[in-house]
């Protein structure tokens, strides 16, 4: 593929590390931001030690604070920030791009209050004309790992498979592979969605549970969400592949995903805003939490352990006895841990 | 449910803990071995070393070397024993068994050559007027958890729905929880093909590999091992549930499997014999990885992964080379991810 003139917006971590695969690929990588001291470490010290402490970038890579500048005959722009702040830039964007672009996002979540997901809020506010169809960047990947070009195999989700095509065809090498798909609905939920479970298994490993019961609320964790995502409109298949399971694994078992510490932190009785604090960084777990729990309850699908987190969360109830009452609820069946398709069975 | 009296035939690391379980749910336990240091240090010393080095055993679990004394007027019979002499105990148990009883395993793998499922052994050398129908205990469960009374939650599955009801009554209690199931063959398959993707992503992670990538093998290694499964007879569901990939969950991502360290020691260039005579444990994932990629071949079913630990195995190729071109190779769509049912898309 040809040298391409791509925009990141959002020098996060996961921004960063995919600036590095394109700038990897040949490509012209432009990170737009709006911390200017971050904006000129880039720049002067090719380091963003926010997020990557004993990181170099190529010095090919450089930071903006301009966004029209930024936009200016860019091929391609990738958002990769906070959910909540999404609508905001896409506006900005939609001000000041002047032609047309293939428009990628790598988020994870659902917007508060209207409940749409991310590809929606671009479509809402970037113009048809100036713009492809969405194409969503999602999977099992965490920045630390990319960075250091270990491998890594994601899906590239859009309506219209050229679009996808032409993502995947910008992203892959030798250590990050993307595989197509036309299921938006399908990668977007679970991508968010998946953060809810995170926060749940991190919780049981703060009270002091193990990999048992890890797996058993992963596994129905995986179902639960499975169930709202399909009455979104997704093809349940999509929870079964890397963007649904694959991305679940990584973030429910893994203590480099800042949704699982978020749940680690809450079970061993530290309080949110620390932990938020603490952090540094945007955990979207607890913010689709809230967002996941509002449509549970909307289109009527049950979902037991995103209602025990949003209890703790947001109800202040007692954690231990939150998530081992769910635990150890009576069952009669397997029922509550399968994914139940109609026509199936 | 009234007290019961229980044999568990094989004092193995899970055959201890599950004696454990019974024993606190108040049944009368008696394991049944043929290490005579092993039934005379479990009743004198009333702890199993080989397996759990700081655990002392409630002194009512008794152990027995006389097979008849064992079953003589047991309700229920537990097999834990390796795979490949469950054949051979079988037969022993038919010769002295004299009176109807509950017939359950927690055996993972296959039988080599016949490629039967362990519940079918059990079968053809028990006679039907001796036993219920087959009950198959399995699911995500680190005896080393289970033995510390750590939450864990598994499934009963049997064509006989109330031979299912008695065993989750048998085994059930705060800690230890089952779920019912008739969906035998799933639960078999899923338990004994799980393994050969855990040393899958065992091999990744010695030869270097991360999280991203463990994420990938094993969402790719869920797709392929349910093709065989569903290709067998299973219902797919089950692969999505906790004998499925819960199990794949906590035998691909943790120490504790001992599958996983086999793959782990190969990925770090240690030679089968040396990590099996270190082990001191019976490693399934080893001869499952055979009988695995026998059925593929008859039954033409698409395994890559197993296809690659097998080559690594048996016919002595390189296992970087193996699992590296395996990781990487070309793929149009995310197809070869996803578990494909009939009828859906």
């Amino acid at each position: 593929m040809a040298q391409k003139k791509i925009a990141v917006l959002g020098p996060g971590s996961w921004g960063t590390a995919l600036s590095q695969v394109l700038n990897d690929n040949g490509h012209e990588v432009r990170i737009w931001g709006n911390i200017p001291e971050q904006i000129a470490e880039i720049n002067n010290k090719h380091t963003n030690t926010h997020f990557f402490k004993d990181i170099v970038l190529d010095d090919k890579i450089k930071a903006y604070d301009d966004l029209k500048q930024t936009l200016a005959d860019v091929e391609a722009i990738l958002f990769v920030v906070p959910t909540k702040v999404t609508r905001l830039v896409a506006k900005q964007v939609a001000e000041v791009l002047d032609h047309k672009v293939v428009i990628m996002h790598a988020s994870k979540g659902l917007e508060q209050g209207t409940h749409k997901r991310i590809s929606t809020i671009l479509e809402e506010e970037i113009p048809s004309d100036l713009r492809s169809e969405i194409v969503v960047v999602s999977g099992p990947s965490h920045a630390e790992e990319t960075i250091v070009r270990d491998l890594t195999l994601i899906t590239a989700a859009s309506k219209n498979h050229a679009d996808a095509k032409f993502v995947q065809e910008l992203f892959s090498n030798d250590y990050f592979r993307l595989y197509t798909t036309d299921d938006v609905i399908g990668v977007e939920t679970a991508a968010a969605l998946k953060n809810v479970i995170a926060v749940g298994a991190g919780a049981l490993h703060g009270l002091g549970f193990g990999d048992n019961a890890k797996a058993a609320i992963i596994t129905r964790g995986l179902a639960e969400i499975t169930r709202l995502g399909v009455a979104m409109g997704a093809n349940p298949m999509t929870y079964i592949g890397l963007s649904g399971v694959g991305d679940l694994i990584v973030t429910g078992t893994s203590v480099h995903s800042r949704n699982w510490r978020a749940g680690d932190a809450l079970g061993r009785g530290e309080k949110l805003a620390d932990i938020e604090a603490n952090m540094g960084m945007i955990i979207e777990g607890i913010s689709t939490t809230k967002v996941a729990h509002e449509l549970a309850q909307t289109m009527h699908i049950d979902m037991p352990i995103t209602d025990a987190i949003y209890s703790v969360i947001y109800e202040n109830k007692d954690i231990r006895e939150s998530i081992v009452t769910l635990m150890r609820r009576e069952a009669r069946s397997e029922n509550e841990y399968i994914i139940e398709i109609k026509g199936l069975n």
